[in-house]
């Protein structure tokens, strides 16, 4: 061991969160209110109640209660998984010769392969209180299908996943797990929903989105008793949830009075970049660091480097309220040569609003650049990431590159959301050069925002 | 937490081990040495040299060093993963309702996904200390090929891994991950050896075997200048390295005063039941405990349950030493339907005579039988294990039911070694009804038995 500092910063389990942290609560300004579309009037709670749980819309409006407690059923599934390791790259640091320290939370270690656990168990605990019996939802990569899985699998509730169905097909094994925990999976867009039909009907063949797999799960949410709709990242108390991976990371760093000089993930919906900033930014918010906050996502789906900070649909079906957030259009489609998530077209509204605000900044990189950064990382680290996780540890690895430069000693903090086991497809496509890289063209960003509701 | 054991008992960086236990030195009457099968006279050391590096020679052989240091660059790879927790399934204990204490060393949280990587570290860097530019091997199931990869690609030595045809035609994305870390992967019998066009003309359209698979790997070896065959199982010196998980089970067990009554893993080539077993046998060797020792096979390749104590050859092509074990004979061909690894002829030369003279159990399990304990273990545990780790924890569940029967508190220890991650197509199978058992007839046994070499 080179010094002080160990490989891997473990918690014990007595050190697990008590709470999550509501970063919602810092804010200096409140959320613009989610709006009804066909008023354009804040929506009310109870309308929103026929979609989600009770405990999802009061967590998602929740703007003063700083910290929430995590139940105790909740930390008992924790438990078994959590806390996870802050790992010092060490080796990596020797592979780049760079005098910058590179730390990585990693949340690859569960079955579910990725933080998504982190929100999923809650939400289907909350389900289950509200003597609810089934839940719905969407998945793309089929990371939040496989987690939300594990705990309705736990709780004993049923599970129907509406998915991508590119990735449906792309993908056989990840439906296989979800149903190993009990859940059914229909590939998206089907014929059991409404809008799954119209959307077949006015695209013949077409592979999905993430998008469309939203309409149908809330469509069937809506028709049956005692079910809700969940989803695993963009929305508020997704964000809250993953809080834990923040405070996990900074009671390891705080242990060896480590402040990161940059904090730094990838942006899909924003959960897990939210959730992993939360406890520095809250600091930062109130003045307390001077902390640089980095978002990376694909160019392919440029989000904050290229959408616009509006009022959007949720979904591709317009069947969610209007949320004020940094969107491509609910109509963007996604270039179908991207792998991994990081897919949609939105963005959680409190990321959002940091970025509109300017309080992070946000980079977009090219895939292939990502997955040459993965093999490095892979060599030195052993850990074989996710292609979304490849974003942020891309990005950390040029900042190391830049302090070798500069000689500067900054300490890098990025989280490694979960492992590519289930992406080893994308991984061949690197390995034998057919993997390529696509940048909107500013009609196709255009085509995209032009489907913005007018409020 | 419902008592004062944790969920996971983590050991620090510090505690890990810093010598492997050399089970053999501890054994009452030494192992029958290997012979040449052309002469029917103990093997030489220069000779095995040729095949083997010359560290793996000498700790194969070593019968009288109980401790054996773990080198310091070893010690640096194992931290970036290790110590692994020893869990206790407090969920699975409450599904069962059972007074036992069920506890496991998981071996899956590393990205090779299973136990492989304790052993595969060590042999890639005495090659590299040996001064070897490339070493070969075989794989089956893919984890240890999977385990090498990535430590070659860590210490930079080429790699080649001759993979059992069948199981490189179902598990596509095995091949991907040895390449993404640098490997080249050659499907098994293939035509670029001299045993594998032989074992092509003789079986023409045969799926392959891990004895082919190795006669391949073992030929490439002898023939280039600066390359010697690694394996994963079998032998001496890889139990030697796997002590390391039964040295951190017990030092976490000995720190809440934890004594199993009962220890249990699964049997492939008996390297990951031996590392397991290695710091309790040790002591019950020198009667110091009476705990018992469960090892349990898969029905389809019964080798300890059905096999004979007889000098037999590693391999189908008949290229290694004559090693004294468990054996169906070389040419015995596990049944195809058989998921997951656990399909070899033989068995590790120390477990073989530890059965042999009365110190441990061996139990044979039919697959949907360990199948179906696996789905209660998932609901429960979350963890998703490899078809090979199914078996092992089928049996601590039979032994937990045991207990709910006669109000035992037994304490069970078991070794689950990895993730069932690239193994979905077994649980398609098994959650879509269509997995078979397949139980060896007598005669099946003695054809295979009839393989065995005259000594």
């Amino acid at each position: 061991m080179p010094n002080n500092i160990p490989y891997k910063i473990n918690l014990s389990e007595s050190e697990l969160p008590k709470f999550w942290l509501n970063l919602q609560a810092y804010l200096p300004e409140k959320l613009p209110p989610m709006l009804n579309p066909a008023t354009g009037q804040p929506v009310e709670a109870d309308e929103l109640r026929k979609v989600f749980t009770d405990a999802a819309v009061e967590q998602e409006m929740n703007t003063t209660d700083k910290y929430i407690e995590i139940p105790d059923e909740v930390r008992n599934f924790y438990r078994m998984y959590r806390p996870s390791p802050v790992v010092r790259a060490y080796n990596l640091e020797k592979l780049l010769d760079t005098p910058a320290e590179i730390y990585y939370k990693f949340e690859g270690t569960n079955t579910s392969g990725s933080h998504k656990l982190n929100s999923s168990v809650p939400q289907v605990y909350y389900a289950r209180e509200q003597g609810l019996t089934s839940v719905t939802t969407e998945t793309g990569a089929g990371q939040w299908g496989t987690a939300l899985s594990m705990a309705t699998g736990f709780f004993g509730l049923d599970l129907l996943v509406y998915m991508v169905k590119t990735s449906y097909e792309q993908k056989p094994h990840r439906k296989d797990l979800m149903e190993t925990y009990g859940a059914q999976v229909i590939p998206s867009p089907s014929d059991t929903t409404e809008v799954g039909r119209r959307i077949l009907k006015d695209h013949p063949g077409t592979g999905g989105s993430l998008g469309c797999a939203i309409s149908e799960a809330v469509e069937i949410a809506l028709s049956r008793e005692n079910c809700r709709y969940l989803l695993g990242s963009v929305m508020n108390h997704v964000l809250l949830h993953q809080s834990v991976i923040g405070l996990e990371a900074k009671a390891a760093l705080d242990k060896y009075n480590i402040t990161p000089d940059i904090v730094i993930g990838c942006l899909g919906g924003g959960s897990n970049f939210g959730g992993l900033i939360a406890p520095y930014m809250a600091e930062r918010l109130q003045g307390k660091n001077n902390i640089q906050f980095l978002g990376v996502e694909p160019a392919s789906c440029p989000t904050l480097t290229r959408g616009r900070y509006a009022y959007d649909f949720g979904d591709t079906g317009c069947m969610t309220p209007l949320i004020k957030m940094y969107t491509l259009g609910s109509g963007f489609m996604p270039s179908p040569n991207h792998a991994g998530g990081l897919r949609y077209h939105g963005m959680n509204p409190i990321v959002s609003k940091l970025k509109h605000d300017g309080y992070m900044d946000v980079i977009a990189y090219e895939q292939t650049k990502v997955f040459q950064a993965a093999k490095l990382f892979c060599k030195s680290e052993g850990n074989l990431p996710a292609p979304e996780s490849n974003h942020a540890l891309c990005a950390a690895i040029d900042e190391a590159i830049k302090c070798r430069e500069t000689g500067e000693k900054k300490k890098i903090l990025f989280g490694l959301t979960g492992t590519g086991f289930f992406d080893m497809s994308a991984y061949q496509s690197f390995n034998n050069g057919t993997m390529t890289d696509y940048i909107p063209t500013d009609e196709d960003i255009e085509l995209g925002l032009s489907s913005l509701p007018k409020v």
